[in-house]
C-alpha cells in the first residue's frame, strides 16, 4: 500500500459552479462527517480515468475539511496482467478465469491487506476490481463501512468473472455503479448510482481563450477560419471513426471548406487499436482536410481542450458507449454535440436542445449540415449544453453524491 | 560503468560461412592477441543497431579465445538527451551545441571514467560519440591503445558538433568508420573502414523453413501463393515509402495479384516518424493488398526474417542511405533486391547481378516487372546475392577486420 500525494486544490475556486443550496448541503454534510476518517483505495496513482478523477476528488474533499487519504495497492506485472483480464471480462470478453489467475489475484490482495493493520478509517471506498478482495483479508471492525465503487461498463459482464468477484463484493455495505444499466440485477438488489463527472478547472476543461485555442489547433494544420468537425475518441469499431469520415464526405459536398479532426490516444500494448487507426487513415486517404491526430503527434489534455473549444460541432458517433465523457467535455465548452443514440450518450445529449442523437451516417450528416447552415441554432445550444453539464456532470456534484452516501452509511437512522 | 553479460555463442557454428584461409588467419591473430585484454565500451546494452551487433561480436570473440569485456556507460535522461542531439547533428541536423549540453556531456564522461581506475585493458574500443570523451579523463598508460569506432552516417556531419567532438577523438590511436564517404577529411588523414555486418545465425537472418516463413507472413494477411514485394525500413522521407507504393501501383496493372508489404519499426518518441507512417497509409488508401506493418502490430526479428525469405523481390528504394543493412539481409535470404542508387546500397547491390540499382519510381517499377516476368532470372540472382554477402557482410568478416586492426595497434612493427 502506498499513500498518494495529491496537489492541493481550493474548493472556493469551484463555488462559481454551484448554487448556494448545494453549498449549504455540502457544508452540512462535511460538518456531520468531519470526525470520520475516509480511505480511498485504487490500483494506480497515474494513468487511466479512475486516477484522473481521484486527483480532483481527493484534494477537493480534503479542502472541504474531510479527512480523506488515497492509497494505491502494490503489485507486480503478474497481478496487473490478471486484473487487466478481469477488466476485459467485466466489459464482456469471453473466457473463464484460471485457478492460477484467481490465486494471483487473492495473493496480492492478501499481501496488501496485511499493510492495513491498525488502520483507523471509518469509511473505505474501494475502486474497481483490483483491490476488491482486500475486504476478505481484514477483520472488519464495528465502525467500519466498506463501499465498492465500480467504474467499469458492466452491462455485458462475463458471468464467470462476476461469479468470482461477487464473493468479495457481496461483503460490502454498499456498491456504486456509474449507470443504472450497469447494475448486475442478479447480484445486487440495490446499488447507488454516481455518474462520471468532469473537473471544470482541469487542463482538459478549463476555459481557454479563443485565440490561444486557435493557435494550438493551428499547430496541427487546422485552419481556424474554416468550419471544423471533431471527434475525440479511441480508434475502435464502437467509436465508428470510419462512419465519421463518411459523414464528413457527405458534408464536404455542401461545405467544401469543412475540416475534420479525429483526435484519439493510443496505447502501445493494443495491436487492435493500431490496426483500426490504420484503417481510419486509409479511409481518409490523401484528403488532408481530414486530420488524424494521436498522443504520438503531441496531443494531450490541453490540446484536446483546444479542439473541443474551437470546433463548430463535436461528433461522438459511437455504436456502443459506456458513458462517453467526451460528450460532457464538448458540451461544457459550449459546442453542440451530435452523438450516437446509445448508452450514456443518451443521458447527456437532449435531442434538439444541446445537440442531436443519431442512428446512421446519413442522419448524422444531415444534423451536421443543419447546424452548419444555422449558426444561430448552434449558438442557442451552447448555453443549454453548459447548463446541462453544470447541473449533472461536474465534479462538485460528484462530491455531493459521495458525501450523501457516506452520511447515510455512518448514520443509518438519518 | 556496467559490465554486460552476453549469451554464449559458439564460433564453430560459423565455420560453415568462412573458408579455411580465413580460419587460419583468425587462428593466427587470436594467438597473437590472446594475452591482450580488450574492453568494448558503448552507450546501451539493448536497443539500437550497435547493441545488436555487440551481442554477436563480443561472445564470438570470447569463444575464439580472446579476453573481451563489454561495458556500457551509465547516465541519466539529461545525458541521453544531449547525446541524442549529438547523434542527430552528426547526421547533419543544423544547430549549435550549448555550453550546458557540453557540460553535461563532459560531466557524465568524467563520472564514468572515474570507474575505470586500475582497469587492466590493453585495447579500448569506444563506440560512437556517447563515451568518446572517456579518454580525456583517464591518465593513459603506455600499453593502452584506444580506438574510436563511429557507426553513424557522418557524410553530412554538422561542423559545430564535430569541432567539439574532435578534441576527444583526436586523442585516439585509431578511428574506424563504416564507409569511406563518412571519414571526415578535414579531421583525420587516415581512418580504418569496417563495413557493417549481419549475423547469419541471429533470429533475423537464420535460415527459415519456407513453410514456416509462409505461415508467419500469413498471420499478417499475406497470401503466400501470390507475388509479394516488400520493403523493410523506417517510415521517413529518405526511405521513400510513398514512392514504393507508386511502384506497386504501376506493377499492379500488369500483375493484378501482386501484394506489397511495408514493414518497419516505430519509436514512440519520434513524432515525424508517425506523421510519415500516417502519410504512407493515406497513400495506400483502402487497397488492402498493401500491408503496412510495424512493431506495434507484432513485428520483430523473426517476422522480418520471414518477410525477407518469402518475398519475390525486396525493395530498398532509398533516396539517401547510410549503409542500408536491410539490403544485405535481403540478399542473404536469396531474394533479389532493387535499391536506390545511393550510399551504402551501391556497395551491396551489383547492378543486374544481385538485383538492380534504380533512380526513379518508373525505373524501379520496370525492374520489378522484369524480375516478376522472369522467375529464372530471379533464381540466378539468388546465389550471387548470398555469395556477395558471405564474402563481404557477415559478422565473421567483421571480426577478422577488428583483429587485424588490434594486431597492428599492439604490434606496430608488424
Amino acid at each position: 500500500m502506498q499513500l498518494v500525494e495529491v496537489k492541493k486544490k481550493n474548493f472556493s475556486d469551484y463555488l462559481q459552479f454551484i448554487d448556494t443550496e448545494t453549498m449549504d448541503e455540502l457544508a452540512f454534510l462535511v460538518q456531520k462527517l468531519k470526525n470520520k476518517k475516509i480511505a480511498m483505495i485504487s490500483a494506480t496513482a497515474y494513468g487511466g480515468g479512475v486516477a484522473e478523477k481521484m486527483h480532483s476528488l481527493v484534494p477537493l474533499m480534503q479542502d472541504l475539511g474531510l479527512q480523506v487519504d488515497w492509497w494505491v495497492i502494490l503489485g507486480h506485472d503478474e497481478f496487473y496482467g490478471v486484473t487487466k483480464t478481469f477488466h476485459n471480462r467485466m466489459q464482456g470478453q469471453e473466457g473463464k478465469l484460471t485457478p492460477e489467475q484467481k490465486e494471483i489475484y487473492r495473493r496480492y490482495n492478501q499481501t496488501n491487506a496485511a499493510h492495513m493493520q491498525g488502520w483507523p478509517y471509518d469509511i473505505f471506498v474501494i475502486h474497481d476490481p483490483q483491490p476488491a478482495a482486500l475486504i476478505a483479508y481484514r477483520e472488519k471492525r464495528e465502525h467500519e463501512n466498506w463501499l465498492w465503487r465500480c467504474h467499469i461498463d458492466t452491462s455485458t459482464a462475463n458471468k464467470d468473472c462476476w461469479d468470482f468477484l461477487y464473493q468479495y463484493t457481496k461483503l460490502y455495505n454498499a456498491v456504486i455503479f456509474t449507470m443504472k444499466d450497469y447494475i448486475l440485477g442478479d447480484y445486487f438488489e440495490k446499488a447507488d448510482i454516481i455518474t462520471p463527472s468532469i473537473d471544470p478547472l482541469s487542463l482538459k476543461n478549463i476555459a481557454l481563450d479563443k485565440e490561444k485555442a486557435e493557435a494550438i489547433i493551428s499547430r496541427f494544420g487546422i485552419d481556424p477560419l474554416r468550419p471544423l468537425i471533431c471527434q475525440v475518441s479511441r480508434f475502435d469499431p464502437w467509436k465508428d471513426p470510419l462512419g465519421v469520415i463518411d459523414v464528413y464526405k457527405i458534408v464536404k459536398k455542401e461545405f467544401p471548406s469543412v475540416q475534420l479532426a479525429l483526435v484519439g490516444s493510443m496505447a502501445t500494448d493494443d495491436p487492435e487499436g493500431w490496426d483500426y487507426l490504420y484503417n481510419t487513415l486509409r479511409r481518409a486517404g490523401e484528403d488532408y482536410d481530414i486530420k488524424v491526430i494521436t498522443n504520438f503527434n503531441g496531443i494531450s489534455d490541453l490540446e484536446v481542450n483546444a479542439f473541443q473549444t474551437v470546433s463548430d460541432i463535436i461528433l461522438q458517433k459511437s455504436l456502443r458507449e459506456g458513458f462517453g465523457l467526451t460528450v460532457a467535455e464538448g458540451l461544457w465548452k459550449g459546442t453542440p454535440v451530435i452523438g450516437g443514440n446509445v448508452g450514456g450518450i443518451k443521458l447527456q445529449i437532449e435531442d434538439g436542445v444541446t445537440g442531436y442523437l443519431v442512428e446512421t451516417v446519413e442522419e448524422c450528416a444531415e444534423k451536421t449540415l443543419t447546424l452548419l447552415r444555422n449558426p444561430l441554432l448552434a449558438a442557442e445550444m451552447k448555453d443549454a449544453g453548459r447548463e446541462k453539464v453544470k447541473k449533472e456532470f461536474l465534479v462538485t456534484g460528484n462530491i455531493l453524491h459521495y458525501l450523501r452516501l457516506f452520511r447515510r452509511l455512518v448514520q443509518p437512522a438519518f
